[in-house]
Order: C-alpha cells, then sequence, then structure tokens
C-alpha cells in the first residue's frame, strides 16, 4: 500500500542520481529498484525510474511532492511524477471483432498479471460483449463506419473522457482521427499486426506472404497523429516458412501480437515507459 | 559418393510422389529425405527435393537422366535438375572491408559445415588479404569506385565466369548492375543488413535507432535487378533497446548477419531452396 | 470433407515412397502434402504421413483401408492409420485450479485453431467450472487426493472410457497411475512445467530461481508409467534473469506452457506426432 | 582514458543509492549508468554498478578509494571494487582441439567487441597452435592426460600466476583440480555444452538426442569446486528436431555456446557479474 514509482527527466546532468537517492533517503523511503538511462554521454536526455516504500505516504504525499519539487526538481530543471500503486491505471479498451488482444488483457488483468482497472470495453461490433462481461467488465457498442465517424468519436470521447488513463486499441480497426486524439486527454497504445516499419497499413500478413518473409512480427507502439508512426513500446516475432498460408501467418501472427499488446500495456502500467522523441524508454 | 539431390517442379497433379518414388526404386536408389511442397490445394505449383544413394551413380547418370526425362518428366512437363554430392559447388565470395561474414563462411568450410570449394573472395579493398589467403583460399584484390564500375565488374567476370556456380556478396557493399548479372551466369546471394522490407539501402542500423525500433535483423536473399526485392531464403532477429547505441545494433546485428547469411547458403549448397516468383521454397 | 491423413512406419526399405504414391494416385486421391522420416541412412525405421483428398472418402473408406493392407501395408511389412479430417479427434482435458493452459486450449479450439471436439473438463476442484461451461463444454467434478486415488481414477475412467480419443493433462498436478493408463486406452499428453530433463518433479520454478537459471522453459510430452519421462513432443524457453522472483519465473513460465501444450495438441490432432522409441517424429 | 567503473555490495539498507550518488557527484564524476538490484524487498542483498567519467582520474585513484572507503563504504558496511577501463583484463583461454570458442573470442577482441588483453591459449593439444597465433596471441602447448595431470596443472599455474586476471575454459575438455583453482588466484570461466542441469558431464549431444529434446542449449558459469555447478552466467536454445542427427546437433550447439560464452565474457570483462551464492546478479 505505501509502494510508489517517481519518474524524472531532465537535461543530464551530474549529482542528479545522488540528489533524488538522497531526498528519498531523507524522506524514510526504502528503495526497491532503481533504474535510469541517459541518451548521450554527454549533452543527453536523463530518465530515472525509482520503485520504494514510504510507510504513510498516501497522508505525506502533498508535502512530499511539494518538497521534492523545492529542493530537487527544480534545481535540476526536472519534470517528475509519481504514481503510486494503490491507484492501478483506469483503463479502457476498444476492440473490433477479433478476440485475441482483448481477452488475454482481461484474463492477465483477473490473473493479476496486469495492474489496472477496466473501466470498459467499447466496441463498434456487439460480437463480444458476452466475453467481455463475463469478466465483470462493462461493454458498450458504439457503431463506428466511415460515414459516422465524428459521432461516433464523441460518444466515445463521452465515455472515456475523465474515466480512463489508458485507451488500449486491442486490433481496433477505425482510423483515430486527431481530434479524438487530443479529446481523450490521456495515452493510446496500439498493437499494429506487423514487425513496423514493414507492412504498414492494411492486410499485412497477406503483404509478407507475398513478400515470402520467413519472421511475421508485431509492434505495440503509442498513438500519435501520424497513423502507425507512434514510439514503439514493445516487439516481437514468429518464424514462418512457404508452407504457411496467410491464414497461417494471420494466426501465428495472432499469437505474437496478444503477447507484444501484454508486454507493452504491462510496461506502461508499471510506469516503465518513457518518451523519448518518437523513441521510448523502457526502464 | 554415390549420394545425389533430385529437384523437380511441375504444375501440380495427382501421381508426381508416386512416378518419381516408383522410377527412384527401378534405378535401384534408396532415399534418405524426401520433401515436397504445392503452392495451392488445387492448381499449384509443384516442388520436391529427393535425397537419395545410388550406388554406381557416377557411371550410370546420363541414362539415369535420360530415362528420367522421358519416364517421368515428360509425361508430368517437369523441370528437374540432380546435384551429384560428390561435386560440391564452387563458390566465389565478394567483399569490401568487413570481415564477419565471410570469415564466418570459411570457418564453417574449413570446418565441414558447408559443402562447398571457395574458389576466391573478390574484395575492392586489400584489407582481408591475410586473412582470406589463411585459409588457403584465393584473395583478388578489385579496386571498385563509382567511377571505374565498368571496368571493374568486366574484371571480376574475367575471373568469375565458368569458374563458378554460385555467388556470395559478404557485405559488398558496391551496387551490382544487371549487366553483371546477366554476364556472371550464376545466382547470387545477398546478405542485406536489415529485416527486409524495413530500412532498404544504406546505414539501415542507424536508421532503426532514429525509428527506436527493438529488434533488429539481416535477410539473406537471391539478388535480382531490383535492388533488395529478391527472393528472402532466410531472416533472423535480435531483441535491442534503448541502451543500445546505433553502434551496438551494428555489432548486434553482426551476428544476425553471419548467421543468417551461412544459414542460406547451407540450404542452396544443399540444394533446398527453390525459387517461386518472388518467394523461396526451402525444402 | 474428403480429406484424410495416413500414417505409415515399417523397417526402412527401398520403395516405399513409390509405392503409397502411386497406390494413392491410382484410387484417384490428390497429396497435399508428404512428410517422412527414415531414423538412419540404411537399417533405419520409416515414418510418412501423407495428407490428400480422394472424393468420395467416406463411402469407399473400407475398401481403400482392405487394398490398401493387401498392396502395400503387407508387401513391406507396413504399419498404417488413416485418419479422416471429418472425424476430428474427441479430446478430454483434466486440470486442477491453474487456468491457463486450459484456457487456451478452449480459445483456440473456439477459434478453429484446434481440430478438435472438447468432449469434458475434468478437474479434482471446482474453481473453473463456470470458466469452461461459458465455452459449451462440459464439466466434471472429480474430487480426488492421495487417499481416494483409486476410487477418483475410477470415476474419471467411468466418464472417459469410449468417449475421447486423446486426454490433455493442462496441469492437473495428481499423479496418474499406471492402471488408469492402462484403463483410458488412448493417448494422454502432459504439459511438464519445466524444459525437461531439468527440474523433474514439483515446484520446477523455485528449484530454477535457487539455480539461478537464465531461461525456463515448459515441455509438452506423452505420459508413460515413467512420470516426467515420456516422448517429448514440443518445448520452449522464454529468458529471465536475478530480477525475477520465483513468482516470476511462474508467471512467465505459465506463458511458455500454454504455448507449448497448444503446439504439443495441434500436432497430434493433425495426426503429425509418431513415437519412436521414447522419442517423437514430428511430421 | 577516465572512465571507471565502481562495484559495490552490502547488507541493503536506505540511502545507499543517494550516498554512493552524491559522493562520486562531489568527487566531481559524471555518471554514465547506473544498475542495481536487491534480492529481496526488505533484508536483501544490494549489487550496484555504476559506470563513470571522472577527469584526472587515474591521479587521483587512491584518494578517491581511500575517501569512499571512509564516507560510504564503512558506514553501510559495503564490499566494493573500482575498475578502470584504461586497465582491461587480462585473459588467458584453455582449450583442447575444438576452435569455434576460441576463435570467435580472438576475433570480437581484434574487432574491438572485447575489452581484453589475451594474454595466452594454452592447449593440451598442439593443433591450434597456427590459429591463435595469427591473432598476434602466445600459444602454449601443455600436455594433459589423466596421468600427468598434477604436472600439467602445475605448468600452467607458472604460465597464469600473476599475469592473468580471467582464465576462460573455451571448450577444455579436462578436469580441473580444486587445487589449481586455489593455485590460479582470479575467476574461471566455463562453456558447459548444455543447457544446465540437463545433462551434466560428457557427451551431452548424445545424451540430449537420446532423450528426444526439441531444443539443445549452452550454458557459461563460473567455475567452484563442484564440478559443472557453478553460478550460472548465460544460457540459450536453438531448435532441433527428430530429423537432426547428435552431429547436428553438436554443430547447432557449437553456435549457441560460442555466443552465449562470449556474451557471458563480454559482461565479465565490464564488470557486470556479481556473485550471489550459487547464482550471478548480471547489472
Amino acid at each position: 500500500a505505501d509502494r510508489a514509482r517517481l519518474l524524472v527527466t531532465c537535461r543530464d546532468q551530474p549529482g542528479i542520481v545522488g540528489a533524488v537517492g538522497t531526498f528519498l533517503a531523507r524522506a524514510g523511503a526504502n528503495v526497491h529498484s532503481l533504474a535510469q538511462h541517459s541518451t548521450a554521454p554527454e549533452g543527453g536526455t536523463f530518465f530515472q525510474r525509482t520503485e520504494f516504500r514510504l510507510p504513510g505516504l498516501a497522508a505525506a504525499r502533498a508535502q512530499l511532492e511539494a518538497d521534492f519539487t523545492e529542493q530537487v526538481a527544480r534545481p535540476y530543471g526536472m519534470d517528475f511524477t509519481l504514481h503510486e500503486e494503490r491507484h492501478p491505471k483506469r483503463v479502457a479498451v476498444l476492440v473490433s471483432k477479433t478476440d485475441h488482444c482483448v481477452l488475454d488483457l482481461l484474463w492477465r488483468n483477473r490473473r493479476g498479471e496486469l495492474p489496472m482497472t477496466v473501466a470498459m470495453v467499447i466496441s463498434n461490433h456487439p460480437d463480444l460483449a458476452d466475453d467481455v462481461r463475463s469478466f465483470g467488465v462493462p461493454f458498450f457498442h458504439v457503431p463506428a463506419t466511415r460515414d459516422n465517424r465524428e459521432q461516433a468519436e464523441e460518444r466515445m470521447l463521452e465515455l472515456l473522457r475523465g474515466n480512463v488513463d489508458l485507451v488500449v486499441l486491442a486490433r481496433y480497426m477505425q482510423i483515430i482521427t486527431p481530434a479524438f486524439l487530443d479529446g481523450v486527454g490521456c495515452p493510446l497504445i496500439n498493437i499494429h499486426h506487423s514487425f513496423l516499419p514493414a507492412f504498414i497499413g492494411a492486410a499485412p500478413y497477406a503483404k509478407a506472404k507475398g513478400r515470402g518473409v520467413k519472421l511475421v512480427g508485431a509492434t505495440a507502439h503509442y498513438v500519435t497523429a501520424d497513423l502507425d508512426e507512434g514510439p514503439i513500446i514493445e516487439q516481437d516475432v514468429v518464424r514462418v516458412g512457404h508452407q504457411h498460408t496467410a491464414a497461417d501467418l494471420a494466426r501465428l501472427g495472432a499469437d505474437v501480437e496478444r503477447a507484444v499488446l501484454s508486454r507493452a500495456v504491462r510496461w506502461h502500467l508499471e510506469d516503465r515507459v518513457a518518451r523519448h522523441g518518437n523513441t521510448t524508454v523502457v526502464l
């Protein structure tokens, strides 16, 4: 209950690790793990994730943040966020008809592998309602087509706004508009059913079959205005051969998709993923 | 000494496997392994590789091929090639300055893992002469620049023509012209230092670092007039992260490159790789 | 509907492939794929799996088998089995409390990835009843403890005998007696939560943590009287490190377990797995 | 030239990271990377590796160590070691007849991938003398048999003592006695040609073939008095199947062996590997 993660980023400079460590020790925190990264030996950007336990954190948090701001963050020109474990992130999952990614997320959540509260699943098709609700998770059907995209996104924003800290596109086959990205006010993670940057766009497994590749893969990334071009969080591949049809590639690829998406979501939920330009640092 | 590989391809139709098998059995051959593939359940293209031992094959080969043509190949509209193990392929390796791929090929050859005779190594730089010659392999230095490409290719063709059955581009950083492809009269295998179709062209590891990928890979493919677009024989990847510099990616990628190229060359030398359009069937 | 798999095994000898192929062609079958293996170049045991389509197979099957016996199987001293695709295998899954393996099997079956009819799930705990029945699969609770093993196995045999072609132990944590193996009359596949032969028996992840391994794995194997020692069908591993607790190893291992078990079951259902002594040939 | 690694270990307690970080910052060091691990959330053992640059380190080192001892190490009950990059470790490689591991180490060293000085290669066979010396590395032939083990080890100790910081057993097929371990006075890394704890001892690939495994692997570990039982540094596997002979397994395994050994040696040379009981922490 008293565990938290502190994420900081700033221009790299001497003394940061010591300053953060000393501050936490004086505050009575016990550091459980620490990971840091600097993007260059000199003149880089610095990232640090510190996991700690501090008895009485809930009550002391406001003062702790004020003190940290004054004593560490301001002197070092640092951005920071503090995440308490007792507040798991609230997550919405957007899906179409395909179930492998969303079911894996819901199952891992039930099993205790993903520290999140799944606030809702939204789909443009009704097919997965029963499966989702059997996990005790609300399911909303918001039909979306090329013609009603604006209204559909508005309806989804009404459901999402203020209610979630993360939106996961678990094979949601609709285009996301910049207006939606602006309006939703939280990060979005997408699973791209290809090993980006290969086979961008639709029907990647058919394209992969046509190209005769010997591996197919999947990519989990943050969604940005550039479709399929956001910062990559995780990727993986599976070996295929001439004997596999495009349908086999899709089947084998689905296993990679659900594994890659679940890992990426887990790392995000544990506050391990920092963005740096169009890339990520996974601490 | 009496072992051989028979490769056949034709329009898929009933009875092929039986016809080939019965022919070989009547000829006195003992089949050691057989692999086949049809590109579609109905109306596809059929490929078969049969490895067999036939005592006295060397003397009987001409008659065997004539009989096979008449009794099997013609009736089924079949193309076939017969490769005796006692004739390992003659191979030339083209390199620039980088040694990891060529040394792995030479070392595996010495170790008995690659059934080939390395006829020569040609390089546009003199750097690797000693390393290559320590394996007892001739090394030829043919300087090649943007300005003398025509003469350089002509000089290489003089060395290669009639002397080799395969050319391996083991990180040969020069462009290969269609004239060279036409003139050399044998297949070329290239190692592309990327997981095609991603990061085509120069500096793929720098591109990969810029894109923030979590895997880097390599692709071995036959060379066609479309640079980097020929049929893929083998691919593999290695996991990387934010902590790796572009130089680290190149270092880790080099391990994948040499492994992928060695596997692709081995399969080609064992007559396992059939081309089908712009893809391969690896039997 | 007219597709089938023919599996044959016999002492290796010239002419087998041709004889089988010619027989099938004369019977009017179109071979879709063929895989064979001989355990030694000379004097080995021969295995072949042939997938074919024969219009009207259902009606012609008895005659086909009689003809094959007389014309091919008897002359070559061959054992064979013929499996029609229209008869998917009937499968029982035995579980305890852990859900990851059984849910993955049921989900893949629903998705069309595993050609089987799940006749029942039997558990010595009631916990998974709802999850299993949501797939439309019967769930039977047969309490089993060290003290009532005999009665429990007898009760299970009553449920299973004559009703299933395969029993899958999907993390069924009870010992299986030789009497049960004899009585059930069909193969059993077990998932061993370790990379056999390492860490045989209970608590393999705790053992693996204590040994400081850098990989943990799982093994799917046929069950024989020697516990954990039966023929291995499939194995895989996942990378771990010092930062992982024994609980993390169990979590990561569970992903490997379900993947390995699903692949092994799939290959068995497709009649790809032949036993050879205490090993398997996966065609 | 001014780069160094500081490794510390002590009982876990609040304030360590801050104390080390603050000390280094005050000393004028710029931290390039930091990794730490505690073996338990409370009451564990703490390990930290800090990579830093400190202008003028060579001249200031003695004072720095004295100050660190007094201000940090003693108060926290800490063991520490400081390694300057300008002093690469001196390494001896022990081999028998097999070349794949030693050649990979020598080649990576020449290529700049392994920060070490290879002081010598010692072999109980003369076979690899030319290959080793072509890298400019001294080769000593010390015949070793069951009968002269004592004298052979004494001869090797004369060569090694005081001259090396690490001994790598790169497929050295002789038993190492506790007397040798005591006498050599530096760590030894061995490559075990199996995925420990499976197939301990001789002929692991033949054992693996007999067991019908679907993966073969290799393990790099520190050598202790318990043969094959020392702390594991790195492991990896490669997929195999029924079609592979025991010789194929050995060939495929050799690729894994050289990769695993090279990674383990690299991590040791970079001072990343701490021992904890019979396990390792790789920072």
